[in-house]
């Protein structure tokens, strides 16, 4: 038997990162620059009515320091439309005057730790978990991270009750922070360079901090765990736009 | 005696991954977009002459995320055709709307495990693997690889009959996804900076996932194995070139 | 319980390094040049008034070397306080000029060590410390950090009691450079991509590589310290900038 | 005694790795691209002449793959030689449409086996390596390389006698490949990041593959090598350099 | 007693490396380039009336490769000379056509191995080695370096009479190559990336390769050495200016 846990994949997601060359913007006329804010804001619409019709969702938020300015995160049942709607956002007018700095490719994955028998695609609450409506919580934070691969810290040799024991005491700390933090896990071999994405979503931004520190402590942390860059934002509600772009 | 295993040699590979500069491709007159897009087409035209010859074939797949906008994969005879395209595809005007972003050059690669005194070049199930016509699969997936060396990691001080058995159960695994998933591994040692390239083609995209989460397990992945940069991508017909390329 | 020391955390901290395209900034007429200065002045006057409201801090150093050719850092008790400032300073004249180099996003921490029963965050010394109005000493280096977690050497797996132990000790090398070094760290786990940002002061320059070399013997930074890139500066007074800038 | 290998050092060398700027090369009106090409010929000659006169030897390529449009290497009596070459180079029409990639500086080094009592450097055979007349051959392939100094390891802590054993088997190798290969090892400690460079030449460029391949399986590739980038490419004679250029 | 040798601190040093934007320089007018080589004369006269007066010194070199075109390296006795420097520097007209490569800030650095009782700083062979006149040799070499902290090759948790051995015996072979390489160790730590930066000077550039070379044999660097990027350069002395310049 494969030593591989078996994962449920929901919606393919995309993370973009943005910085806004500001110069350029602010030399483009105010008429234009309208133009820019009002077709942007049409794109928002039509992504807002799809997740309304619970075809995919998507969240945008600023993103404090030079790494970005903005993030969009989209997630949708395939990857081509993943592909057209990053297509269509480079081809408008505001696109123009942003510069790509990060973007991460991935799916809506749990792990599935159902009973044999039932069908976990048919169970409700893990049908919300696939196919989530993203929250509109204040603060977001991403990073993407890999199982280590290194001399005596192979996650990847371990035996499989090994992995699963680790990860069940992992996932203790994670519920310590339910209401506080919610937490999509998003799979990325294959798709991208890091194994999993990991989206969080707070009121209070201090939690993130508080959260990844004291799972670090936790062996599946300590021991095996890589973890790339990391990103932190506020929400940047439609109302908050305009402002945003006010130059 | 050698123990490098014996390699079966093919055609040269090379993978050409590039972005758009969607705002300059904007501001280009109608008129000379359609110029550029006719020129491309040519281009393709005379690329799939070849195909249809035996004598090459390509593939052409959007990307999704920011590290290309598109690629295109070729296969060739000979080093010197792949260097006259990508040379010819520079020269053209869409190519000057187009910023590079990663290339991989190797060769088409079959271990050699026919029994001794045949001439493996001369079996046609075998020609057909060393001289592929390049599946028109909906999704594509490349990354390069390296075999690891790394303290008691060392794939190369392994003895051959240990990697010989390592690699079989290996190649089980790959087998469990025939149908699903078509692998074409092009050799890479001398030509570029890892050892292999990995290029993966599927109708179904997560099936990507499924089979490099599941090697990853495998001793000769979760110990050996040393992955490059991922690239996820949806087919590019030649009909949806224009739309693809309409601003 | 958890193996995670507790910390306390106090206002939220943006370091940001810049370099001036000098070239460009030359080309602007001395009229749009004094425009932008004065403009630029007009933030930090916002910027003192919220210091001496006790509602932040900031300090603003040129420094050596290639890397950037100034830096701002800022506390301010929320993420978005910090974000509203980036973006206000990225929409003036000035920043125009300006290239981002370098940045860092944290929150200003202190381990815990108090009895329990008092409530740290009601302790005026730890406030101070918390809530830092930053020195305006004439040096100035910046250089993120994390703890190594790797083979034999991690950190995270030490029992709670030996890293205190370990913590004790490092932190007597600190307190011999009481009075010549002031040293403020900030927490961002979950933030950046280091653990820690560590921020030092003097008047004396040297006293930074005597203080980090010594510090470098002691087991925590020989075994468990991993460095990232290291900024050194000297205190840009208001004075200063007219002259700093003038072409 | 030094544990160091005596070496002979010959002629200086420069590996210069450029791409085109084609968009801007298209840009240029017919005649200037003539001035720009019969300006780059006339270098070329007075390189031939140098060469003819045995005062040192080049080679022009083109390079596969998006490291690199094509590459010149340099050998030259002197290092003062090289920086006026690259200097001279630098200032022509052409290299404005040019955009440098890569670079290697290094000198031409043999390891001395010969028996004392001699001079290796009156020996001609000796001084053919020395001091090369480059090969005009269909391929070429460049890497730099380090000797691993890493935990158990370690290349630089061997006892002298083994390391001259495991070169030699290593040298057996290349010896199967002499009329298919052709090898010259150019060093660079001090001079550049690694710590030599490897240039082969090969009609066959399969060979390059073949050979790299087969000495990975060799203790001190295996245990001992570290690799920088591949690149890998097609002679770039005289006659084909207007075609090349033509646009 | 803290493990950290003692060092003696003297001068300050910032090596700047430089990329000439050739196109640009081409294109500005005979009148104009005159000027801005003018202007930089002047820069340099103002720099060896410093040095006359001892109270700095520094040095010109143009670099092999395409790292740079030419380094300055400066002496100053404070961090904001230095600061002042490359400020009044990047203002000039000539900067303007040059690109940032490299740069390093450090501190001229003596192990003290005096009896006690003396002060160092009033030894005029000590003073003469703190604040160098940098020679005007024909050959520069530069690199940043680390003593490594890995596993059990930790430099940091040797006792400090291990280290002090190894020292000695690595110093031997620097005294082998007195007359032919003149070496100034500077200190960085807490100033920049690495925790030394080597400069060295000699009229054959060769010894920089037998020097490094032999070297990297002892234990010291051996097991302890980390090596960042090197450079190797020709002297630019004032009458080579007008002729590396035009164009």
């Amino acid at each position: 038997m494969s030593e591989a846990a078996q994962t449920l994949d929901g919606w393919y997601c995309l993370h973009d990162f943005r910085s806004m060359d500001w110069s350029a913007w602010k030399q483009v006329s105010s008429d234009e620059r309208q133009a820019a804010i009002h077709e942007f804001l049409g794109l928002m619409e039509k992504w807002q009515k799809t997740e309304k019709e619970k075809q995919g969702s998507q969240a945008l938020y600023t993103i404090v320091g030079q790494k970005a300015d903005f993030m969009m995160m989209f997630v949708r049942p395939t990857m081509e439309e993943l592909n057209e709607i990053e297509t269509e956002f480079n081809k408008t007018k505001l696109a123009e005057y942003t510069i790509p700095t990060y973007s991460y490719v991935s799916v809506v994955e749990l792990s599935n730790y159902l009973p044999a028998g039932q069908d976990p695609y048919e169970n409700p609450e893990i049908r919300a978990r696939l196919y989530p409506i993203l929250p509109k919580a204040k603060h977001i934070c991403f990073y993407p991270m890999d199982k280590r691969r290194q001399g005596n810290d192979n996650w990847y040799m371990l035996p499989m009750e090994e992995r699963r024991s680790l990860m069940r005491s992992h996932g203790m700390i994670g519920r310590q922070y339910a209401g506080k933090v919610k937490q999509i896990i998003t799979g990325s071999v294959g798709f991208d360079d890091y194994e999993w994405g990991v989206t969080l979503f707070a009121e209070d931004v201090l939690q993130f901090k508080k959260l990844v520190y004291e799972m670090r402590f936790d062996e599946v942390s300590a021991r095996y765990g890589e973890f790339g860059t990391f990103f932190v934002g506020n929400i940047l509600n439609q109302d908050r736009i305009a402002q945003f772009l006010y130059v």
